[in-house]
């Protein structure tokens, strides 16, 4: 395992090696105290890495995903057609089980299974796997892309001199690189606009104190610290000129999966009449599901709501509702920031417009 | 120290013995691993229980301070009476100085110090400290039969088979007994209603999980713990029939202080259209402050943020904000409870009546 390092040194995952490497990504679960990579050598591992959330983030879990297939692909990749393309389908299945909600994942082993369909019989077998992995590679790079593409679109949203406020971690750590609605602020800040930011701790896994706050400090964007429960009164202090988040997965008529306590967030935006954003790439996109009454939701251990962080916070026996994600209704969203553009409502006629090739 | 014991035999204060005696309370930071008191033999003992929220709740903070009073003036009740009365107002201010915003603690204070002032020149100074006592016993004792009265006049409220959403801990624990916000779910569980009770965990102390969570389940009533930001979304699922919590000062509008995260829940119900309701007895009514923006409110600790779970959950050297308490304004409360009955809109009208001698 490599020594700890400090951040500015590694990126949120990277391929190790060619076709035979593996798949290194900063554990997410230790930081901000310590920053330090763990490298998968199987898709076992891959799937475990998501589902533990050591790496975690709609579009960072769709690029992880494809990489897992190159590793779930490895021991059969000099057998015959048949045989690999049969791991290849029961290695996607099997990656697809590891987080229900965000779209990106499915996406993601989607490509990878037509990419490798679109082989099968044509090419020779022992390219195929290379072949995948440059898919896998083209899923990262074309991330990184959209990430930059995302805070060049979002960034006129900010005015300077203003305070915008986030929810949980849709920053480089959510991505493979720059993020989705850190993006924007990243974006706006290196455009010379300051800006305060205020991060929602995120309970229960504190993935905006842990994650947000580590990574606005690491670039050095004045940033505070709140509870989830205290961002309604830095709204009625006008304090917050905007929200910004990112997504899991957002519906056809635009209703928006992220991460619970988002909508709770929209809610009061509304009340303060601030506008309230939602950043994210078009592989963000389901519109193969209506609205989000459709999305199924992970619900996860209540432990992590009971033993936080190892110490028993509440009564042996108490019963928890521990939903991962809730949905944002479309009518809350003043518009979404992708790497196409900035769409604003009414939503069914622009989202059309993402449906369409690039 | 007497041995942990279980809630059911211990309250959450009491003077042990007569004029010599102490104060012993149960430590609510321990809670809900351990149910153990501690004794206070002095004001400075009181003041740091008060400070350091082993007592808590507006009124229990009240009664803790009238008991304080007593402990102070142990040493001197034998002195001439100027010496006495000299400790009695320095006793007085310095307790006052534990915490700056529930006005029970101001108005228990001031009661004691009437008291005394009421028997000066007329009363042997012998005599002096055991009125005071019987004066603090008094406050408690009031305070026993205005949470039954609060919970009397609350109870029809809440329909049989209905959720109920409550936020920080305004139970037994944060009186002499009963509770207040709790007061009214016990008493319509008493008179037979089957309520599901949803309790915010109320970050940063987790009040919510550690307190209210617990003694809901001592008392066999149905409870679901959740993180403050998973609160909108149990509305939006139409789990919740009402609101109801506690408060730490109301002004002579009806604007409400109570534990940070109040405001928040009262704007998602109000969003989903679902009564916010805030019970307290009249020594929370201060009509001296003729609206919420007078309110001083407490700023406590940062680390209570990042290092809440006694393990570092935030990078190093981030901001943070942390005010104790937000302000809930009147027009998004449906009613009062108080121990004098349910204050439904318009409240100036209503207050004015609480203001008159029972």
């Amino acid at each position: 395992m490599p020594p700890a390092s400090t951040a500015a040194t590694l990126p949120t995952l990277r391929w190790i090696g060619e076709i035979d490497g593996c798949l290194a990504l900063i554990d997410q679960t230790l930081l901000p105290v310590e920053c330090r990579e763990i490298e998968c050598r199987t898709a076992e591992a891959t799937w475990e890495a998501i589902k533990s959330l050591r790496v975690r983030g709609a579009p960072a879990i769709g690029v992880a995903a494809a990489y897992g297939v190159c590793l779930g692909i490895q021991s059969v990749r000099d057998r015959p057609e048949a045989e690999l393309f049969a791991r290849l389908s029961k290695v996607c299945d099997y990656l697809a089980t590891s987080r229900p909600t965000a779209v990106n994942l499915f996406w993601a082993l989607d490509r990878m299974r037509r990419t490798g369909e679109s082989l099968r019989g044509k090419t020779p077998v022992a390219e195929i796997a290379a072949r995948l992995l440059a898919e896998a590679r083209a899923i990262e790079e074309e991330d990184r892309r959209m990430c930059r593409a995302i805070g060049r679109h979002g960034a006129e949203l900010f005015a300077d001199n203003s305070g915008v406020l986030t929810h949980c971690n849709a920053g480089g750590l959510a991505t493979a690189d720059y993020g989705t609605a850190l993006a924007v602020i990243f974006a706006a800040h290196e455009a010379g606009k300051r800006l305060h930011v205020f991060a929602d701790e995120t309970r229960p896994l504190l993935q905006g104190a842990r994650l947000t706050a580590w990574e606005l400090l690491q670039r050095g964007i004045e940033t505070t610290l709140i509870c989830d429960s205290m961002a309604a009164q830095v709204m009625r202090e006008g304090r917050i000129a905007a929200v910004i988040v990112g997504a899991d997965r957002i519906t056809a008529n635009g209703d928006t999966a992220n991460k619970i306590g988002t909508y709770s967030v929209a809610v009061l935006a509304r009340h303060h009449q601030i506008p309230f954003y939602v950043a994210a790439p078009s592989s963000t996109f389901d519109f193969s599901i209506a609205s989000g009454v459709e999305i199924p939701i992970e619900h996860r251990n209540p432990q992590e709501v009971t033993h936080g962080f190892g110490r028993q916070t509440a009564p042996t026996g108490v019963a928890v509702y521990n939903p991962a994600f809730d949905v944002t209704p479309a009518e809350l969203i003043a518009a979404f920031v992708t790497e196409r553009g900035v769409i604003r409502p009414p939503y069914l006629e622009y989202l059309r417009i993402l449906r369409e090739p690039n």
